[in-house]
C-alpha cells in the first residue's frame, strides 16, 4: 500500500484522530455529585468571584484551540472548513504527543475576515491559547493583529510563526558553520505569502538588514506598484540595494535562499551566482525550489527542505507544542517576538558545536529535548518581560514537559 | 470534608475534567507522515470532494459542542462563560461515560442572540451534533429555533427537552399506576421557563389536554397582559377552564403537579385540594417545592424530584448521552418530537409492569439499559421518519453503547 492508501486507511480505522476523554470517574451517584450536580456549583461559584481560579478549577489553562477556516491547507489550498479537518485534528494529535498540550480543531464555515475575528473572540473563555492555522494571506495577519488587540491569551498562526522560527534556528546553526554575521548577509526569499513575510520579519529582528523578497511578479522593491499589500510593502525597504527583476537578479551575490513558494524554481545557475558558502532553504512541498543533491553540486554549502527524507527537515512540529506548553505553563497573555526568537535560538542551540555540520544545523523532529527547551525559554522570556501571569520554576517546566510528552 | 470541599478538591487535582486524546501513535516519521503531513492531504482531498465522507475520515461524527453563555448556570442563574466552564466540561464528562459521545465545552463570552446564533453556525463543520446548555429563557428558545432551521446536524437545549423527557417517562409511567390517561388528567405547573415550557408542550405532544402554568404573576390565561411572551402564549390556550389567581386556585381539583422554579412553594392544602391519587414532580433544586415525606402524608401518591436522595429522581443524564448517541449513530439531521416522544417511551418501558411501583416510576441514572435504549429508539424513530442519512442495524447501536459506556 502506497502512502496515501494507509493515510486513508489510518483515519477510516479510528473514524478520526482525537477524542474527549474525562479525568474523573463517574460510576455513582457520588461520583455524579462531585463532577456535576450539585457539587460542580463550587467551583462555578469561586470561579464567578474571582476569574484567575478558572485556571485552577477547569481545563481552560491547558486547552487550545486549532483554528482555521480551511483557507489554505497544505498544498491543497482553498478546500474548506471540512476538508481541513484531518489537518486541524492531526495539529491536535502532535500538540498533545510532543508537548501534552490539549487541542482541539474548530474548523469554521466562513471566510470573511471579521466573522473569524468575533468568532475566535467569544471562544477565548473556554481556552488557555489559540492556534490559527491554514488561513490565507493576507486575511491571516489582519485577523491575528487584531485578535493579539482584543485577547488576552496567547494568538499564534503557526503557518507564519512556526515555520519562521524553525527557519531562524537553521539560519543560526547555518551562520555558524560559514563563519557570517546576519548584519552582513544578503537573504533571497521566494514567495510573499503568510510563512514568508513572517520568516522575514523574524529575520529583521534577529539583525539581518538586507532582505530581497520576491513574489510572482518578481522582485519587491520600493516604488513598485502591482500586487502589493502592506505587508510586502515593508520588505520593499528591506531591498537595500532597490534591485528590480526576477528572481535570477535577486539571487546574485547572496549569502541566503529562503524560497516558501513553488518547487523546481532555483537553479544551478542562480545557486552559482551566489556568494562563498550558499545556505539554501528549499522549503517548498513536497517538491522544493531545487533538489539537496543539485544544489549541493552547484556549489551549495547547507541545504534545507520541508521533508523528512533530506537533511534539515524544517518542521513546524519543532515549534507549536514547546512554544504553547511555555506560554500556557505561565499563563503568557501573549506570544511576544521576544519569545519567538527564544524559541529560534533554544532549538538552535540544541546542536552543540561538535556535532554541527552542513547535514545537522535543525534538530530532529523526534529529538525529546526540542519541546521542553522550547517551552522553558518561551516561560523565561515571559516572566521576564512580564508577558507572565504566574512565576513557574523553569526546571519543572521541563521535567513535566517531557513527562506529558508521549515520542 | 463537605460535598462543596470535595468537589473543589477533585477540580484542582485534575486541572478540570476533561482532555484530549489522540486515536493514533506518533512515535517515528512514518506515523508523522501518516497522521500528518503529508499523508493527510488524501483524507483532506477525499472529504473535498465528497464532503459525507468527513464522517469517515474525521471525529465529526462522534462530536457535540456543548455551548452556554452562562446565562442560566443550575441554581446559579447569570454566572457568565468562565463560571460556567466546570458544567459544561461536567457535561462532557457524563456524555462520554454514559454513552461514548465526544463532547467538548463551548463558553461564549455573550449573552446577545444573533452572535450565540452565528456562532455555532459558523462552528458547524466539526461537530456532529450541538447541546445548548444553560441559556436563559426566552433566548434559549429563539437560538434553538433558529439553529434548527439554518443547520443540518442536531440542535438540543438540554434544559428544555432533556427535562421534558425524563418528566414525560414519569408521568407515562405514574398514570399507569393510577389508571389515568393523558387526555383526562389536569396538568399544574408551576414555573414558565425554559424547561417548563418544553415539558408543556412535550405533555401536549402525548395528548394532554389541560395545563395550568403558572409563573411569578400567578396563572396564565388567555387575555393576560403583564410578563406574558410567544412562549407562554400557547399555554394560555391550554388553560382550558381560564383559570385566573394563583397557584392555590390552580393546584385545585388537578391530577398532576410539576414544578420546575422555586422551593417551598407547595402546601399540604394545596395537595389536599388535587383529585384522587395526586402526582407531584417536585423539582426544584436544592429544595423541592414541597419534600416528598410532607407531600406523601398529604396524600400524594407518586413523588418525584431533581435529587438523587429521593425515589424517582428526574436527571437529564437519563436522556442526553442517548439521545446523542442515537441521532450520532443515524446522522440525523435533527431531534425531532417524535425523537424525543420515543426516547420517553424508552426510558418509561425500561421499568415492567412487575418493577413499576409509586417509588419506582423513573429508572436510576445508573441503569446500564437507558442509554443504549433510548439511542436505539431515537434512531428507530429518525430512520423511520427520513431524518436519519444512513441506515444501521439497532442490535449495532445497542451493543455499541454499552461498549461505549463505562458506567
Amino acid at each position: 500500500m502506497d502512502l496515501n492508501e494507509r493515510a486513508l486507511k489510518l483515519h477510516e480505522k479510528h473514524v478520526g484522530k482525537i477524542k474527549i476523554e474525562s479525568k474523573v470517574e463517574v460510576r455513582n451517584n457520588d461520583d455524579l455529585s462531585l463532577a456535576y450536580s450539585p457539587g460542580v456549583a463550587e467551583p462555578c461559584k469561586v470561579i464567578a468571584e474571582n476569574p484567575e481560579k478558572v485556571y485552577d478549577y477547569t481545563s481552560k489553562g491547558n486547552l487550545v484551540a486549532v483554528v482555521s477556516d480551511g483557507s489554505a491547507v497544505l498544498g491543497l489550498g482553498d478546500i474548506g472548513p471540512l476538508g481541513a479537518m484531518p489537518v486541524m485534528e492531526g495539529k491536535g494529535v502532535l500538540f498533545k504527543a510532543f508537548a501534552g498540550v490539549d487541542a482541539f480543531p474548530l474548523c469554521l464555515d466562513t471566510n470573511d475576515k471579521d466573522k473569524i475575528i468575533e468568532t475566535v473572540k467569544l471562544l477565548q473563555p473556554t481556552f488557555g491559547g489559540i492556534n490559527l492555522e491554514d488561513i490565507s494571506a493576507p486575511r491571516c495577519f489582519e485577523i491575528e493583529e487584531e485578535l493579539k488587540k482584543i485577547t488576552n491569551i496567547p494568538i499564534f498562526h503557526d503557518d507564519q510563526h512556526g515555520t519562521a522560527i524553525v527557519t531562524s534556528a537553521g539560519l543560526i546553526n547555518s551562520l555558524k558553520i560559514v563563519n557570517k554575521k546576519m548584519e552582513d548577509i544578503k537573504v533571497v526569499m521566494n514567495g510573499a505569502g503568510a510563512a514568508a513575510i513572517a520568516i522575514g520579519k523574524l529575520l529583521l529582528n534577529l539583525g539581518v538588514k538586507n532582505i530581497v523578497m520576491c513574489d510572482s511578479r518578481g522582485i519587491i522593491y520600493e516604488g513598485r506598484v502591482e500586487g502589493m499589500n502592506k505587508y510586502k510593502e515593508q520588505f520593499a525597504k528591506t531591498n537595500v540595494d532597490n534591485l528590480k527583476g526576477d528572481l535570477v537578479v535577486a539571487m546574485k551575490d547572496s549569502d541566503v535562499f529562503i524560497g516558501v513558494s513553488k518547487g523546481n524554481t532555483v537553479t544551478v545557475e542562480m545557486v552559482q551566482s551566489m556568494k562563498k558558502d550558499p545556505i539554501i532553504f528549499a522549503m517548498a512541498n513536497p517538491i522544493p525550489e531545487i533538489m539537496p543533491d543539485v544544489a549541493k553540486a552547484a556549489g551549495a554549502k547547507i541545504v534545507g527542505t520541508g521533508r523528512s527524507d533530506f537533511p534539515n527537515q524544517v518542521n513546524n512540529v519543532l515549534v507549536f507544542p514547546g512554544i504553547f506548553r511555555g506560554a500556557l505553563d505561565v499563563r503568557a497573555t501573549e506570544i511576544t517576538t521576544e519569545m519567538k526568537i527564544a524559541a529560534a535560538y533554544a532549538i538552535a542551540n540544541l546542536i552543540n558545536e561538535d556535532e554541527l555540520n552542513e547535514e545537522y544545523v535543525i534538530p530532529n523532529p523526534f529529538d525529546k529535548r526540542v519541546a521542553s527547551e522550547v517551552a522553558v525559554s518561551v516561560a523565561k522570556v515571559a516572566m521576564e518581560t512580564n508577558i507572565a501571569r504566574v512565576t513557574r520554576d523553569l526546571d519543572e517546566i521541563r521535567q513535566r514537559t517531557i513527562n506529558m510528552s508521549s515520542i
